[in-house]
């Protein structure tokens, strides 16, 4: 029986864990940080997550996807709000299409448990100290104690953006990174239930105060509060820098997010003692080096405004699954096979991830834009094979390529730009010839 | 007195310590390596170096340049060698423009004597453990002795493309990095004197084999050999990968290079025992974290082919001096105007290396590739004012800013794209009208 060893029990190294032990390998992953479902504390990145079928389908795979569902709460579109006037509403797809607001936490329970359920050793308090890519061996100290020699047959780094293992194939020759921030930090914030525990947005949406330069967004909890994030710059006029008193952060908001102000009564305490945190983006290749593969963030971190991390990380895992199951176990086949087909799909995430930022902050508030969503859904409603809107290839399909997906966004765009620069086209848009419009998309 | 830490006693290292001690600074610098005066043995990377006007100047401003002339030779054009047929020329410039062929070492340690000889203390056998960029702070072991903490005023991380220092602006929040190599690595040959001590190829110029894919070069030396190098693939059909055999090689020097093969009696030897070595481009952002700065090679590596490398990195120095003339050594003004001023220029010098591999190994041997570089030189003899061609404001102008070289020259080759599509150009360029092609460059 085969002994793999992965590094880091998050969300990729966790499910990874359970496909990898229900194939009948020995399993143990090693955890920097202490067991949360014990410590009550959860180290790690808590934006809530946006769960969508990339990663359902990775789940239902494994028989998860009901117990994820009983954590999570259905959002079916955008709730947009103006600094002033009345809140709009953006469906995300078709009548009933939804996405997930669900704890990262919760998530990486469902999986974690599963993990073990399956077989598989869990160290947590593990510190990697040194990875040797050429012997495929890891030296470990578990809760502070004498260092350990694993000698895995095969090792997985899904040890997230900052990854242990990757810092090994930086010391080795010829390995492509590169880690880019943004210059948009992001700090957490919440909006409590109201005292008789209700919601107090709608909860059947992600809630979004776009702001041109800068947005804070909403996702429901099952406990009827909402966790909120502000992205915003680190530095210039209107920065996490430039907010200090909390006279100045009152007055931001005031002016800014009157209406959310209402629900945060916990703001100052929060905005002072919450980390304002960076977003970066991570590229490298190759993943494989030797016996050794990164996956998940370790392999491609992304930022987070397509809600796509977590999914392309599941994807991964379910897509690792069916190489071992294509290539028989032969995991020298496999290996090469699933950094080449996924790396140009980890390229285009990352990309999309990053326009998506200005869609949020920016574009949803646009009237052009939400014209553009609205020819658009028609399109798909009515030739829905010849034309999906991007934001559902990408978010409700679980089997278009994210490298597809973006270059068909690249030709709707161009198409839509001459549909969108017809004169009057707002007032004489259900006039237009869709098909037509469609039979572009097919003949580029 | 102000007292200055330097990690590493390479070109740009020793050449910012002369100047600063220069200046009335303090200053020490620590080497990983022993001293290459005394062991023989030079450990860094030993391509010949191209010195170009950029680099002269600085050199000049503290009267190096005249040690420096006495160590190098005069190339004043390209020799190329096509597989059959007789050697091509190609001038780099004007009638008496050159850059000066010289060895790593020799330039080392004209810019290491001087500062020792400006009172710069040089630790060798450096290693440093650790960087606080917090506190300006610094783990150094000497000759494998006990660690000392160094607390300079400052800390200059000129220690290279794999910089110690840097490793620990990888270790702190929001520093963009990014890590290219390309396809191919190198491998040093040599062409030795004949018996009788003469050069056997012309030794003023730069000799290539281009060979589209790949390609050789060789440089002259003062003792009448050429050092070599072959940039070849790692990987692929023609490759290092791929000629593991001694008759492998000899029979591919025998179809490839078959006029240099009878220069090289020691080939064989030479391409088993020396390295194949990788060629990275490394760009990073910022350079400066509180009163630690990254300069030369460990802010901006890149490939060899435009012999730009330690011209960029003298430029650096040069111009690091210059602002601490006007800034009247307030660095606290000096460090962000120096990342400002530079960032886009290493950016611009990393993409003219990268593009001008294809140059020498593919263009040079393309007619219409000489026919531009003809009209080019005919228009800049006759109008010197309106057009410089790139190669000569990359290297033979030491104030031209590398990003406005590469703009001009992206302009330059729109025009002369026009001007080469012209029906039997090859026959009639002599009459066109240069100086409207001239005007052109400027009204773009």
């Amino acid at each position: 029986m085969r002994e793999i060893a992965v590094a880091g029990a998050g969300l990729v190294g966790s499910m990874l864990s359970v496909f990898l032990a229900r194939r009948g390998y020995k399993v143990t992953i090693f955890e920097r940080r202490a067991d949360f479902r014990k410590s009550g504390g959860y180290g790690g990145r808590s934006i809530n997550l946006a769960l969508s079928s990339r990663g359902l389908r990775a789940l239902a795979l494994l028989g998860l996807d009901g117990k994820m569902r009983e954590k999570a709460l259905p959002m079916y579109g955008r709730r947009i709000h103006p600094v002033a006037g009345s809140e709009g509403y953006m469906p995300y797809g078709k009548e009933g299409q939804c996405i997930y607001s669900v704890s990262r936490s919760a998530l990486n329970q469902v999986v974690l448990d599963a993990a073990e359920e399956a077989g598989v050793q869990v160290f947590f308090n593990s510190k990697i100290q040194q990875v040797d890519l050429k012997e495929t061996q890891l030296q470990v100290s578990v809760d502070g104690g004498p260092t350990r020699v694993i000698k895995p047959d095969y090792l997985i780094g899904s040890d997230g953006a900052y990854s242990a293992v990757r810092a090994a194939f930086l010391q080795s020759d010829r390995f492509n990174f590169s880690q880019d921030y943004i210059e948009h930090g992001y700090k957490e914030l919440s909006i409590p239930a109201s005292a008789n525990g209700q919601f107090q947005l709608k909860q059947d949406a992600l809630h979004i105060w776009p702001r041109e330069s800068f947005m804070m967004i909403a996702l429901p909890n099952p406990d009827a509060s909402f966790t909120c994030t502000l992205f915003f710059p680190f530095e210039g006029a209107t920065s996490f820098a430039g907010l200090k008193t909390s006279d100045q952060v009152k007055s931001f908001f005031e002016k800014t997010f009157p209406d959310a102000l209402q629900l945060m009564p916990d703001l100052l305490n929060e905005f002072h003692e919450n980390p304002s945190s960076s977003l970066v983006t991570v590229k490298c290749y190759p993943w494989v080096k030797n016996r050794t593969l990164l996956i998940g963030d370790a392999a491609h971190a992304i930022v987070p405004f397509y809600g796509q991390g977590m999914n392309a990380g599941f994807e991964d895992c379910r897509i690792f699954n069916e190489l071992l199951e294509y290539f028989k176990d032969d995991w020298e086949m496999v290996l090469p096979e699933f950094q080449r087909l996924r790396k140009p799909n980890a390229d285009a995430v990352a990309r999309l991830a990053l326009d998506n930022f200005i869609e949020m902050r920016d574009l949803v508030s646009d009237p052009v834009f939400q014209l553009q969503k609205k020819i658009e859904s028609r399109i798909h409603e009515l030739y829905p094979e010849r034309w999906t809107p991007l934001y559902s290839m990408v978010t409700f399909s679980d089997d278009i390529n994210y490298a597809d997906a973006y270059q068909t966004g690249q030709r709707q765009k161009q198409i839509m730009a001459k549909v969108l620069s017809q004169p009057e086209i707002a007032k004489n848009w259900e006039k237009l010839d869709f098909l037509s419009i469609a039979e572009q998309l097919q003949t580029p």
